[in-house]
């Protein structure tokens, strides 16, 4: 991807070093991967958009993809913990859906193997979207005209309108929010001034402090996996320190939640650190607000080092380095049921 | 605004009633009306936006202007009543964005004299935004970093950030969301082709039957005012009707909540017609889901009349030629709050 000249510029290490580098830092694909039997068309992608801000999918209609994964913003909530409909509240911290195309698996425990897979599970979360199944959420869309002719001329066939053609069109459009252009990303491609002296620092103390075991790569969310398989670690890994209770970061099972398996117990998905300047509040659970006090949980729970205050800023100087440029997008225009509505309380 | 000659293609009426005729039926306006004091410029009009699509003025977070009055469909939610934080429930239905701006009085009871002062009434209402006062909310934006910069560059002075100033922004982005362009106004405006034959004999039954006695003018609901005076009518009118028990029309005192006048009983602002093919249900408390049944109600209640099923469908082609054109609009990017977040819980 780059070569010995670069590092010697970036002044960061020589020897056998620079092969294991050249693994763990890498700039943003200038493609998402797209799976086959789902090709990006322009047609799916507004159809997508759509669906992605419409409010109807959810039981109350007061909940679209949107509503915790918003793209005007940082792609989530803010929050600890999203409110569904009814003001429910989940527990687990909406991951962002920006650059959520590179995952080789969604969800913090991976239990979904692609976007499309993604796409139906919040609608029929009794704490998220709160519709009782996918059936009602296609009787939904049916009784939208305008859904029941873009369904027809982006899918085809003698029922286009499915849950499955749903969650492709949504994915469809989720494929395109990308950020790339981060000043790491530009600094990658040679411009030395794209970091400050801090940033450079802290790219350094990623690598020599242990981050980069497990956030590598172009996502900083470790090795690369096929589609559908996850990169997982145990969170806490050391559960005895004063962070653990302050935090209440052991509660969640993790993984295990999902597959019943022992040994997944407090596994998750390594996150990606794209973005992370603007994705606060942090972890599983949403329990840590700010970015240098997560860094140091980090630190504490994953490599058992207690961080300075000067190594900690410099780590964050580097995070803050790779948010990227977000899209320009227009509003659609969601389909109207003349002369009625479909939501009745 | 147009003279007998228009009248006579439309093939309407002859002799006095076209002097009433010009006063009953007039196209949309080219310009909204703006208040001195509060100029319209593009600045204010982007930061208004970012504003309305921000759910941090809410007390959850999960709650902005745009959650109730959804510019991406028809100016509201599309449900009986709002859910506001924690899935509160309101009593009254979300009016539509669009084209308030041409309202003299805004809020069911006319309780607000402008767009910059209803802007100040959901964020502190405990069932909508729940904010505990403004002064929260200046604190909320303050603490945004993008904001404070805007607010300066709009507002200047020593104390940019204000909700007085929020306010105004909002209502300066809001004076954008108009609707022009409605196959009405392309008749009105001289393309006979515009309204369909069923929509044309419903004009002269609009008319004839006595709906313009309230629903006038450019925006249909009635003559014009001055800004800030409403023009009211009483709802239901004739109460001794089965509609007013069925959809519990009178349970409402309407604007005597506002100003504790017995004369105010059960008065409301006489409201428009616009896009109102696309914001069902109907009414103040959102109790009817059909336009058709709309229809039979107010005839029933208002006018004492009971219409056949042709005379129904001739009212709703004509209504149904009222839905404008909506704008397109980029979405804002948020402003963040880089390495933490606002919201706790």
């Amino acid at each position: 991807m780059f070569g010995v000249s670069f590092w010697k510029k970036l002044g960061l290490v020589c020897g056998p070093l620079i092969a294991s580098s050249a693994l763990l830092w890498a700039q943003m694909p200038s493609h998402v991967p797209v799976p086959k039997d789902n090709p990006q068309t322009a047609a799916k992608v507004e159809l997508g958009k759509q669906l992605y801000f419409d409010p109807r999918i959810s039981v109350t209609g007061t909940v679209s993809c949107n509503s915790c994964h918003n793209i005007m913003s940082n792609g989530t909530d803010s929050r600890p913990v999203s409110a569904g409909a009814h003001g429910k509240l989940g527990d687990r911290n909406a991951p962002t859906v920006f650059n959520a195309a590179f995952r080789s698996v969604q969800f913090w425990d991976g239990r979904a193997a692609s976007l499309e897979e993604q796409a139906k599970g919040p609608p029929t979360n009794p704490v998220e979207m709160g519709m009782p199944d996918g059936e009602a959420i296609v009787e939904r869309i049916r009784a939208i005209p305008g859904y029941r002719q873009q369904f027809a001329k982006v899918f085809g066939g003698s029922q286009p309108v499915t849950f499955d053609h749903m969650a492709q069109a949504i994915a469809s459009f989720e494929r395109t929010l990308v950020t790339p252009g981060s000043p790491y990303d530009r600094f990658m491609a040679g411009d030395k001034n794209a970091l400050s002296p801090a940033a450079q620092r802290g790219l350094k103390l990623m690598e020599s402090a242990g981050c980069t075991s497990c956030h590598s790569g172009p996502q900083f969310n470790g090795p690369e996996q096929p589609m559908g398989t996850g990169f997982y670690m145990k969170f806490p890994l050391n559960d005895h320190n004063a962070y653990v209770k302050k935090y209440n970061l052991d509660a969640d099972e993790g993984r295990k939640e999902a597959t019943h398996q022992e040994s997944d117990e407090h596994m998750f998905v390594v996150q990606s650190l794209r973005n992370v300047e603007v994705t606060a509040p942090y972890f599983h659970n949403g329990s840590v607000k700010g970015l240098d006090e997560a860094v140091r949980v980090m630190a504490q729970t994953q490599l058992g080092k207690t961080l300075n205050g000067s190594q900690v800023q410099d780590i964050v100087a580097f995070l803050d380095s790779l948010t990227g440029e977000f899209p320009h997008i227009t509003l659609p225009r969601l389909p109207e049921t003349p002369n009625t509505t479909l939501l009745d309380k």
